[in-house]
């Protein structure tokens, strides 16, 4: 069976924005696997109801299910190890720092993009999602969607969480070394998400072409012919 | 030969604080090398006078001479990958990540660490060693150390530096896995090094006893049987 994605859409079905979803899509493309993406809403789980997750993304192919991006990578490393570009986690100290760049990503590094982006991401998202999108992560920011979304507040978040990520990347072109694997992927996944959503940069209102970090993002950008350059952007499809 | 590790020492021979020289000590242990352990001062380089590195560590031994703790790391697994705890780095992902962990550490969180410790520090130098250290250092602060030294700021640098440690150390006990290796012994270097220095500690006035971070820095004490928590601390040897 051609392997089954389970992805969150958005307002339009070419919105497909979810970090943890593209992590998974970077994954499939890594391992050189087609696969067929299938919408879901928060709002409309019914897609996944064969198995025990409420969320997405969920893979479904021949070996099983695999829920969750991060077990997506396993279950991938798992059964196609040799495919595509090979490893997606690698030994055992290798995951264990990959630990370490999720947490740091999710812990330190999210906050930053989400209040960035935080009401053009809530507009990307589908009119049946909206109520419970705000209720729910309202109630977890601990203030309205509107005082959350901080330009300003978001980029001293970004300078500071981006300071190792530039340092790293002035000496390797890519987290996981010469090649893209599990890191890059789990880091882009934001950027991806941040840049499908809304037109402001995490970089600043002007980008330096010398910075490692943006030269990254755009050879993130470019891999697997151009999929995460040509994703359709919420700017670019009429509301 | 026996392995020769040369080192930083301070007032006293007994204080060996360099975070450097501890993360080859820690490498040379987990690989369960005895290595004799030889001092140098910043204004008396001599000892390293037969290699091309003014900075220790230094270690020498049959297979030649490795330079920097971290060239340290890639020698003792290229000569010895199965001795004692095995891999101090692992695979090609785990070496791109372990970058992340080292750039991470020396650039986030070591800052937090010598504000909180400087003037202890300065004190636990040699006498030889003050001026120069105090010139050197002061021109990379743009501030005297006395102003550098401060134990407020640093908190906030390390607070917020040990976010991600804590989130990591949380899911497993240590940043390696479940044993000790390379991204571990990289940062407990700052750790032993204020603490052999200074009575100040990282986490505040009260430790909790609770924190994952305060737990796993006791299991990197007790490893290789107390090597770490068996160092002479500057408060215990008399000026």
């Amino acid at each position: 069976m051609t392997p089954v994605l389970h992805e969150l859409r958005g307002r339009d079905d070419r919105l497909r924005f979810s970090p943890f979803c593209w992590r998974a899509r970077l994954a499939l493309a890594h391992k050189g696997l087609a696969a067929e993406l299938v919408p879901m809403l928060f709002t409309d789980k019914s897609p996944i109801d064969f198995c025990d997750s409420s969320t997405v993304p969920v893979l479904k192919d021949a070996h099983g299910v695999a829920m969750d991006s991060y077990d997506i990578f396993k279950h991938l490393d798992a059964h196609y190890p040799d495919s595509g570009d090979g490893l997606l986690i690698g030994d055992a100290h290798a995951e264990a720092r990959l630990n370490f760049v999720k947490v740091y990503t999710e812990q330190v590094m999210a906050v930053g993009f989400f209040r960035l982006v935080a009401l053009d991401l809530l507009a990307a998202i589908h009119p049946d999602d909206r109520e419970y999108f705000r209720t729910s992560r309202e109630a977890r920011f601990g203030m309205p969607f509107e005082e959350f979304n901080n330009v300003e507040a978001a980029r001293g978040i970004l300078d500071s969480a981006f300071k190792p990520l530039r340092g790293l990347l002035a000496n390797q072109p890519f987290m996981d070394g010469d090649a893209p694997a599990a890191a890059d992927y789990l880091v882009f996944g934001f950027f991806i998400w941040a840049h499908i959503v809304s037109d402001t940069s995490p970089f600043g209102e002007t980008e330096d072409a010398g910075d490692p970090l943006v030269q990254w993002r755009e050879r993130m950008m470019d891999l697997f012919d151009g999929m995460a350059r040509k994703a359709p952007r919420a700017s670019e499809i009429p509301q």
